[in-house]
C-alpha cells in the first residue's frame, strides 16, 4: 500500500494537520497565564532540520537499502511515542536517543530481511506502528548499542473481508479510519475506537491490548481477534482463524499484549460488526459520584451490555458538559444494527433512577432504525466534543502538567480504593506542584465485577524542571493504584514507564515464563528490552 | 473439607448412585439386540477388589503416609478418566497401568508437599479433579516409570463470597452442585454447567477451558475467571483479582487450559451471576438443517446474547426432541435477574421466521419475574431430559460404539465444513461398523463469526474389538475436522487423544513457547506428560 497521506507531528499527539495554529497556542497561553498567575508564552517550533542527532552507529547495508534509511528525519520523527514528556522533549529539540536506523518494510519479505540484519547484528528492533505509545512502548532504550525502529506503515492493507462471518484481515500497519473506510461500502465496521483512533494501528492495538468503544461486555481489542500472524527471529507464528476454541492456552492471548517483546504482528483476523443503525442515549445526572457509580454496578450488573456506559465525577462532568460542579453525569448509549433499543435504554434508565439518577423523559433519545446518531446533543454531545478534541498539543511547553492514568479495580474495594487514589493525588499534587492543581474521575468501562476508572490531573509546572516533577507524581499515581489492588494499566500498555508497577503485580513465575517464552522467540533479546520484561 | 459423599463408578461415567440396574442394562441389550439384530448380554461387573493391578513402583514415605496411598481401590478407581473406551476396559476388569499411589491433600502444605515428593523422586504427578475427561487427561503416561494421582477432592471449600462484585473464591476441589449450593441462600449461581457438571470441579474447569451453560457471548470458563492460584514444581503462581486488564499478555490466560502441564491450580476467584427470574424460551422447528443454520446466524449476529441458542439436526431433532425426522429443532432461551426478556426473545423469533422457523405464538413462554423454569415441556423439555441423561452407562459393554466429536469453524466455511465432515465420518462409520451406524450433529456454542458444532455417531462394534475401530474413527474424525479448518475440540480439550490433532492446528513454535514456560515451571518435566505437548 502507498505511505500514508499524513505526516506525524513530532510535537503534538496527532499528524502535522492536527498541530495547533499559533493564534491557538497564543489563546492557550493566555487562558493558563491567568490560571496560574503567571506569564507564560509558546515556545518557538524547532525546524527539525536543525536538532541535533546522535550520528548513526549502524549502516544500512545495500540489499536494505530501498527501505531502511538512516535519514535525519525519518531518525528524528521515530525518537519518540505519543507521551506528553516526549512531546515536551521533542518541542524543545531534544532528540538523545533517536534510532540509529528506519525500515519501512513493503513486504513480509523485506519485514524478514530487516528482522534477521537486526538479529544478526544484535541491533535493538522496535515495533512502530502509529506511535500514539503514552508509556513509553517506541523508545529505543538507553542500554542499546544501536537500534532500528520497523515503521509498519506499508504493511497496511486489507486483505480479506468475510462478509458471512463478519470478519475481516487486516495488515498490522493499517491505522483505524482507512479500516473503517474499506469496511463501510459493505456496512461494516470494526467499531474500535481507543482515543488514538485516527493515528493507531491494528497490530499496536492488539500488541497492546487496546480498550476501545464498547463500555461493556467486549471492551478490549482481545475480545475481537479471531487469529494472529507474527513474526519473531525464531520465525513465523500464525495462529489458526476460529470463532472459538478450546484447545490448550491459546496462542493468540500470549500475542495479545506483547508489545512487540515477542515478535511483530504482521496481520490479523479481527470480527466485524453491522454498522448501527438502532441507537439510544440518555445522559443522566446524580447528585454526587458515589450515588452515580452505584448506579453503573446495577446497569452493568443486569448485563443489558450498553454500547456506552461511562460516567463523569463532578469535577470532569462541570468541565466537560456543563453541569454544576456537584453532580456526576453518566452517559448510556445502546446501539445495534438489527434491534430496537427502546427497550433497554428504558430499563438501564429505570435502574439509574432507582438510584437517584434524575434524566427527564424526553431527554431519552431514541432513534429506531434511521442510524441516526442520537449523542451528539446536550451534555452528552458536548463531553462527546471534549473527547475527542483531547491532546491537541495547543499547551505543549506552557507549563501545564497534565496527565492521566487508568487501572480496573473490583466493585468491593472500588469506594475504598478511589478515596485512597484522591487523597495519595491530592496530596502529591499539592506537595510538587503547589496550589492550582487539579484531579477527576471517569470510567471508560465497566465490567459486572468492577469499573475501569480512569483519572486525570493537571497543575502547574515549573518550566524546565517539568520531567522530574512528572514522574514524582506518576510514581505517587503507580503506587496508589497497585497498593490499592488495581492493575497498573486497563487498556493504555506496560511500556517501559509501567514496569515498576507491573513488576509488583505480575507473578514472579509469570515474568519468569515470559523470560523463558522471549528466550524461545528471541534468543538473542533484539525486540523492544525493557518492556514488559528485562531482556 | 469432608472427603465427598458420593464415590466414584468406575465402569460408568459418575457415581456409584448413577450407575444402571441390571433391569436397565438389560433393557438396554434387548434394544440393541433388536436393533443389531444379534444377541447381546451385559457382561459381569467385576469386583474392584479381585482386579489385578501391577504392583506400586514406589513406596509412599511416613510423613506423607496420612493422604497419600497406595491402596489398591484407590489405585484402581484413579485409573481412568470417563471416556468411553476406558469405562469399557474398566467393566472388563483391565486396571494395566494404573498410579502407583494416589493422593489427598487437606491443605495447601500437603499439596506442596506431595508434589515436592514427586518432584525430587521424578515421579509423574497428574491432578486429577472429577476424572470426567473424556481426552485421556488423568492417564498414567506408558513411558511412565512411576506416577502419582493427585485428588484435590478435599480441597473442596467455598472461601469467599463477594457479593458487591458478584465473585466467590473457591478451591479448585469443589464439585458442580457444591459450589451451586453454596451460593443458592444469596441468590447468586456461577451458571456454569457443562455436561459433566455433577461430577466435575472447578480446577477441572480452567484446566480444560470447560464450556458452560451459556450458547453465546460468554461461553467457556475462561471468561469468568477473575483470578488463579497454581502450584508448579518451581513455586506458587498466583495472579490478582482484577475485572480487567490491558497489563502484558494475561497471566490468566496461560493457567486457563494448560491441562494440568504447568502446574495444579488450587483456587480461582470466579464471576458469579444473580439467579435469574426472567425467562423466555421457544422450540423453533425448521424444514431442514440449513434453513436452521442460517437462522442460528442470523439470531447470534443480532448480538441479543440468548442463554440458549442450540440447534438439533433433524436427526437429533427426531431421536431426542420427537421430531419428524427432516426437521431441524432450534431452540433458543433468554434468561435475566434484572430483565424482562419478552421483547427479546420476540425479536429472536422474528429473526428465525425470516429464515423458514415455524413456532406457535403460544409456543413462545415467556415467565416475567416468577422465576419458573420455562424450557421444561413439549420438544424443548424432551430434548433437554435427553441431554441431562446421557452416558449413564447402561450401554457399556453391549456393543454399541458411540463418541462424539466437536469443533468450532467460521460461518463462512460451515456448509462446506459439515458436508466434508459427514461425508468422511459417513464412510468411515460404514467402513470400520459396516451397516446400522448413525451420525448426527448439533450446535452447543454459537459465536457472532462461527458455530461450534457437536457430533454424535454410533454403531455396531465388533464385541472386543472395540478399541481398534474406535481409533479408526477417531483418527478419521479428527482428520476430518482439522483438514477442513475446526478445531480439534472447542470444550473438552486436548488431553493424549486430541494430540495428533492439536499438533497440527496450534503453531509450532506455540509448542516451543509451551515446553519453554513448562521448563521454567516444571524444570522435570512430571506434571501430566503427555498432554498439550511432550515432555
Amino acid at each position: 500500500m502507498a505511505a500514508r497521506s499524513e505526516r506525524r507531528s513530532f510535537w503534538t499527539w496527532g499528524y502535522v494537520s492536527d498541530e495547533p495554529s499559533d493564534d491557538e497556542r497564543n489563546a492557550s497561553a493566555a487562558r493558563l497565564s491567568a490560571r496560574f498567575g503567571r506569564d507564560v508564552n509558546p515556545p518557538p517550533i524547532p525546524d527539525l532540520d536543525d536538532v541535533s542527532l546522535r550520528p548513526a552507529r549502524i549502516d544500512v547495508p545495500a540489499r536494505l537499502a530501498g527501505f531502511v534509511t538512516t535519514d535525519h528525519a525519518e531518525r528524528a520523527t521515530h525518537t519518540y511515542g505519543g507521551h506528553s514528556m516526549e512531546l515536551l522533549k521533542a518541542l524543545r529539540g531534544v532528540f538523545d536517543n533517536p534510532p540509529d536506523a528506519v525500515a519501512h518494510p513493503r513486504t513480509e519479505d523485506e519485514l524478514e530481511a530487516v528482522l534477521a540484519w537486526c538479529d544478526a547484528g544484535g541491533y535493538t528492533a522496535i515495533p512502530y506502528g502509529g506511535a500514539t505509545s503514552v508509556v513509553w512502548g517506541v523508545n529505543v532504550p538507553e542500554a542499546s548499542d544501536a537500534a532500528v525502529s520497523i515503521d509498519l506503515d506499508h504493511l497496511s492493507d486489507v486483505l480479506e473481508i468475510d462478509e458471512v462471518s463478519r470478519a475481516g484481515r487486516f495488515q498490522a500497519g493499517i491505522l483505524g479510519p482507512d479500516l473503517e473506510a474499506a469496511l463501510r461500502p459493505m456496512g461494516l465496521t470494526l467499531r474500535h475506537f481507543p482515543q488514538s483512533f485516527p493515528w493507531s494501528t491494528v497490530g499496536g492495538w492488539v500488541a497492546t491490548r487496546s480498550g476501545g468503544h464498547y463500555a461493556t461486555n467486549h471492551t478490549h481489542i482481545d475480545d475481537f481477534v479471531e487469529s494472529t500472524r507474527m513474526l519473531s527471529p525464531a520465525g513465523w507464528m500464525e495462529t489458526r482463524r476460529l470463532p472459538g476454541s478450546g484447545a490448550g492456552p491459546s496462542p493468540d492471548r500470549l500475542v495479545i499484549g506483547s508489545e512487540g517483546t515477542l515478535g511483530i504482528i504482521s496481520e490479523c483476523w479481527l470480527r466485524l460488526q453491522k454498522r448501527p443503525t438502532f441507537r439510544a442515549t440518555a445522559g443522566i445526572a446524580f447528585p454526587n459520584w458515589q450515588a452515580g457509580t452505584e448506579a453503573v454496578r446495577a446497569v452493568v450488573q443486569a448485563k443489558l451490555w450498553p454500547a456506552n456506559l461511562r460516567i463523569l465525577d463532578p469535577v470532569e462532568a462541570g468541565a466537560s458538559a456543563g453541569l454544576d460542579g456537584t453532580s456526576a453525569l453518566l452517559i448510556i448509549g445502546f446501539e445495534s444494527a438489527d434491534v430496537p433499543q427502546g427497550a433497554n435504554i428504558r430499563q438501564a434508565v429505570a435502574l439509574a433512577r432507582d438510584h437517584g439518577g434524575r434524566v427527564a423523559d424526553e431527554d431519552i433519545l431514541i432513534d429506531d432504525g434511521g442510524g441516526k446518531a442520537t449523542g451528539r446533543g446536550g451534555a452528552v454531545g458536548a463531553w462527546r466534543n471534549a473527547f475527542i478534541g483531547v491532546n491537541a498539543g495547543a499547551t505543549n511547553g506552557l507549563g501545564l502538567l497534565s496527565d492521566t492514568f487508568e487501572t480496573a479495580i473490583t466493585w468491593d474495594r472500588w469506594p475504598e480504593f478511589d478515596a485512597g487514589v484522591r487523597d495519595r493525588m491530592t496530596r502529591v499534587l499539592a506537595d510538587v506542584l503547589g496550589e492550582g492543581a487539579a484531579l477527576s474521575c471517569r470510567f471508560t468501562h465497566v465490567y459486572p465485577d468492577g469499573p475501569a476508572p480512569y483519572y486525570s490531573w493537571n497543575g502547574p509546572a515549573a518550566l524546565g524542571g517539568e520531567a522530574e516533577q512528572w514522574q514524582a507524581i506518576k510514581d505517587e499515581a503507580t503506587a496508589a493504584v497497585v497498593d490499592a489492588g488495581g492493575t497498573v494499566t486497563h487498556h493504555h500498555a506496560v511500556g517501559r514507564m509501567h514496569r515498576p508497577g507491573w513488576d509488583r503485580q505480575r507473578p514472579d513465575l509469570f515474568a519468569e515464563v515470559l523470560k523463558a517464552a522471549k528466550g524461545r522467540l528471541d534468543p538473542n533479546g533484539i525486540l523492544n528490552p525493557g518492556v514488559l520484561i528485562d531482556a
